[in-house]
């Protein structure tokens, strides 16, 4: 059975698994797929290059896919694009394999996830909070697995919020970097479109696959140390329990990888943020469908939200004098953020002041969406890249910061986003040593060096007989003694790369260390030590290499 | 008597010699002006460097100058700034004299020179027609030789049209070369600031003077030739009798100075032209000065003018949203334009449709208006560079074209202008000849050969005891014989200089041609033949030297 199928027919029984129907607005027949999938499979059989073959997208539901409605969460607003908008067209053209049409906050107008007729998009890690929005089931649907990466759009922070409310990464692209044609304008002079998955290096590959021209690249040698922009704890305003100290470890991560900290005046990202909604800017959504609804309204059209019909009749009367004032008073702001900006290399902000619950956003539908933009709104009216990761837990659910930078530094915030990246410390006693001959393995992982220490007495060496020569550190309780080990810091990604590589005999395990802690580190398969030499009088693998 | 003091007093008998007070909206002190031109010329004395030292340039009443209140042909309106709009203040710092503040459209909002409760400024030329506006005052200043150069704005056409309707140029720079700081605002996204003279270097030489940063200059290199870019003849719609030839030969001069015309679609223009009042755009006014004009219009203020006070009080009403959509529309003609324009380098116009007098514009005031702009209003909508230069003339009064490019062409539309301007064709019988010793110095002035022919019958040709060897052409009447005559087109501002640089015993004077014409060529003082070989049967100078 061919490789692609396989992941197809995982995804679709995984849909059925997590019993979220409203995550999707249209998902296409999984026979339709799965001919495709076999199409796929064929191409490969017969040597063609592919880049994405079989990997599986969605799409937001206004974003043209080929044959499905595109609604924009709006059944009686439906039309039927003739073609897939290019950014669609383009990743499947790279092999990749497209589900169906996401649910969203009904013309992209909203960052909670429950503005649509289609139903409320629950949260991927706890349904009773809302998953964020606009690009509410996009999110979830890579949150919850279905789906390698998803396409959503971002005007005021909907590539971003439901990332970092359902724990997963958001790319939110330089404006004009990805198309915007064959999408639903929300405000067409700013909007973009965005990618989510659950790794910065999945959805930085789709990325590529998405974008018009050329992104500037890093240049190819080590970059950094990074100079980290942060406000002063104040300009962040009210934070949900937990999240300020969860922000100020996410900037000591950062400033333990060799960054540097600056501070930073928040004060006109924030103003220019009310602005969004609060000025004339919010004009530019009647212009895109505001004589749709107005239609509709008439009509008593029960397909409109009446929250996103509201906020739209509304904009209708704002006067062009004050557009063209507030665009002034924008250029002056951004004029401000720039040259706050101008000494760092990054913003680094939480994505949200905090993640509300569906009965908290239905009891207070504007003031609680108001709330969560507060980080992300100027962006876009800014013209910055921005890019959207975890940063660990908070009262065991994802928190997520933001990293913001001038246009077209993407791939520079990518970067900087790694470093934010989950790390597991490895407790090292072979080979890996410093100095020894796997060591460079572990830099070329993005491993860095923690601190030395020993193992709690329990432990027993052997030498194996391996190439090169390895240790095997074997538990014992009883008659065991303390083993020089090393502490290396090493990214999520690279542990995993570190564990698919591993040779027999040696495993991963846990270790016990002298101030009890424990910590995942080198052992071996009992067969290994059947022929090996105990080393333990040594007290460490270095010793007993330099003694040999 | 210092240089600089003369050219003062000759400007202030000037303006009481040409009796046009609605030229000023306020003329300062001659007292005062005097005094700064006393302190020129003493640091002149002092072998101080003043590049524009003496010249002397009016600014258009929406700009600041120190001392004088600015208006934007608004009494109530008045305001005293503390300091001179730094454009002002650049001339200034250069060594040129500001004489006063010029009359305009008020809150130049118009193309007439007319909506100014200072009064209807009259044409230069025809005191029965209007000046073109709303750069009025500025314009005619120019013309009249009151001022050396003078200043304008430029939204809609208002640095363009009064120089078209009064045989001056008019430079429209690219959006953001010179600075609209302490200038009143129009529409201030798009406003820039202008400046008249009666001829193109004087305009340059003042405009380098004006700009921020460096504009990119041509390579050293001869250019050319241009890609002159024409619409068909039916899209320019009606014109002024006359105009439609003028403008053809106008054309034509550029086609026989060896440029390639082709033909472009100009619909995009005059499609953005009719957006520039008929759309949304017009709310920037409002933005600018719309709070003031509701506040006079409650007060019965008289300092309005009707005219613009109403244009600017609808604009109040217009929709946020119809801006959206008209920004949007025209992106998408500037699209096409910068299309159009794309393999040309230049558009060619004519600078207005036509020409109307003080009664008609009376009679009809936003018709009139309305049709004066039909070329001019696109330019800066789409971001655009234009140079308004003279050419010729229809029934007596000045006819104007306007060279428009791309953003920062400035310096290459000025070029081409060059060559629109009047030409002299000049009879070249000796030293001159191509081949010649001193056919460079035609070449320098920027001469063009045109054709070979000879005199009429009724000259004497003699070799002169000069140095280099020139020869005497002289007219007998009977007894004379054909000599062989060049015949070169020379621009007039170069006639100018080759007329100063002519040494004795040469003059310049009227030669009769073989075909019956007659055209400037050059002649010699009789004192010089006294001791001159008549070698009249040679037939030409060149035969002589030959064989000489």
């Amino acid at each position: 059975m061919s490789t692609t199928i396989t992941r197809v027919r995982a995804a679709y029984d995984r849909v059925e698994a997590v019993d979220r129907p409203e995550i999707w607005i249209d998902l296409r027949p999984r026979e339709e797929v799965e001919r495709e999938a076999a199409a796929i499979d064929e191409r490969l059989a017969q040597g063609e290059q592919l880049p994405l073959a079989g990997r599986l997208f969605a799409a937001k539901g206004n974003i043209d896919v080929a044959g499905l409605p595109t609604t924009a969460g709006c059944p009686s607003y439906a039309y039927h694009p003739e073609a897939d908008a290019p950014v669609v067209a383009a990743l499947r053209a790279a092999g990749a394999l497209v589900l169906g049409t996401t649910n969203l906050d009904q013309f992209a107008t909203g960052l909670v996830g429950t503005r649509s007729p289609y139903g409320a998009v629950r949260n991927a890690h706890d349904p009773s909070r809302i998953s964020g929005g606009s690009s509410s089931g996009s999110a979830v649907a890579v949150a919850l697995g279905i789906v390698d990466f998803a396409l959503g759009t971002d005007t005021a922070g909907s590539g971003r919020v439901p990332a970092a409310f359902n724990g997963i990464v958001g790319l939110k692209p330089t404006r004009g970097l990805v198309p915007t044609t064959g999408v639903v304008p929300a405000c067409a002079s700013i909007d973009c479109v965005t990618v989510f998955a659950r790794t910065l290096p999945e959805a930085e590959q789709a990325l590529a696959h998405m974008t018009t021209g050329t992104a500037p690249s890093l240049p190819g040698r080590r970059p950094g140390p990074w100079r980290i922009a942060v406000p002063p704890r104040e300009q962040l305003g009210e934070l949900d329990e937990g999240w300020a100290q969860a922000y100020e470890e996410a900037v000591a991560q950062l400033s333990t990888a060799g960054d540097v900290i600056r501070e930073l005046d928040l004060t006109p990202f924030t103003e220019a943020a009310a602005m969004l909604y609060e000025g004339a800017f919010v004009a530019e959504r009647y212009t895109a469908v505001g004589a749709f609804i107005d239609k509709a309204t008439e009509a008593n059209d029960d397909s409109l939200d009446p929250t996103v019909a509201a906020i739209i009749t509304r904009a209708r009367d704002l006067p062009a004098h004050q557009l063209y004032a507030d665009m002034d008073r924008l250029a002056a702001l951004r004029n401000r953020a720039l040259t706050e900006l101008s000494d760092a290399d990054a913003l680094l902000l939480p994505t949200a002041p905090g993640h509300p619950t569906l009965a908290e956003v239905a009891a207070d539908p504007l003031g609680a969406n108001a709330r969560l933009g507060r980080f992300t709104n100027s962006t876009n009216l800014f013209d910055l890249a921005a890019v959207a990761a975890p940063a660990g837990e908070v009262n065991g659910l994802p928190f997520g910061v933001m990293l913001i930078g001038p246009a077209h530094t993407d791939e520079r915030l990518a970067r900087i986003a790694t470093l934010l990246q989950p790390e597991t410390r490895l407790a090292v006693v072979g080979a890996h040593l410093t100095g020894q001959p796997l060591n460079p393995q572990l830099l070329s992982l993005g491993a860095r060096y923690d601190r030395t220490t020993t193992t709690a007495p329990v432990y027993r060496l052997h030498a194996l007989r391996t190439d090169p020569p390895k240790p095997g550190l074997v538990h014992v309780g009883e008659g065991g003694a303390q083993i020089e080990t090393e502490i290396w810091r090493l990214p999520a990604e690279g542990l995993g790369r570190l564990l698919t590589a591993l040779p027999r005999p040696m495993t991963l395990g846990s270790v016990d260390l002298a101030d009890g802690s424990r910590l995942p580190g080198f052992l071996c398969e009992p067969a290994a030590l059947e022929d090996a030499e105990d080393i333990t009088r040594y007290g460490s693998w270095r010793s007993y290499r330099s003694k040999e």
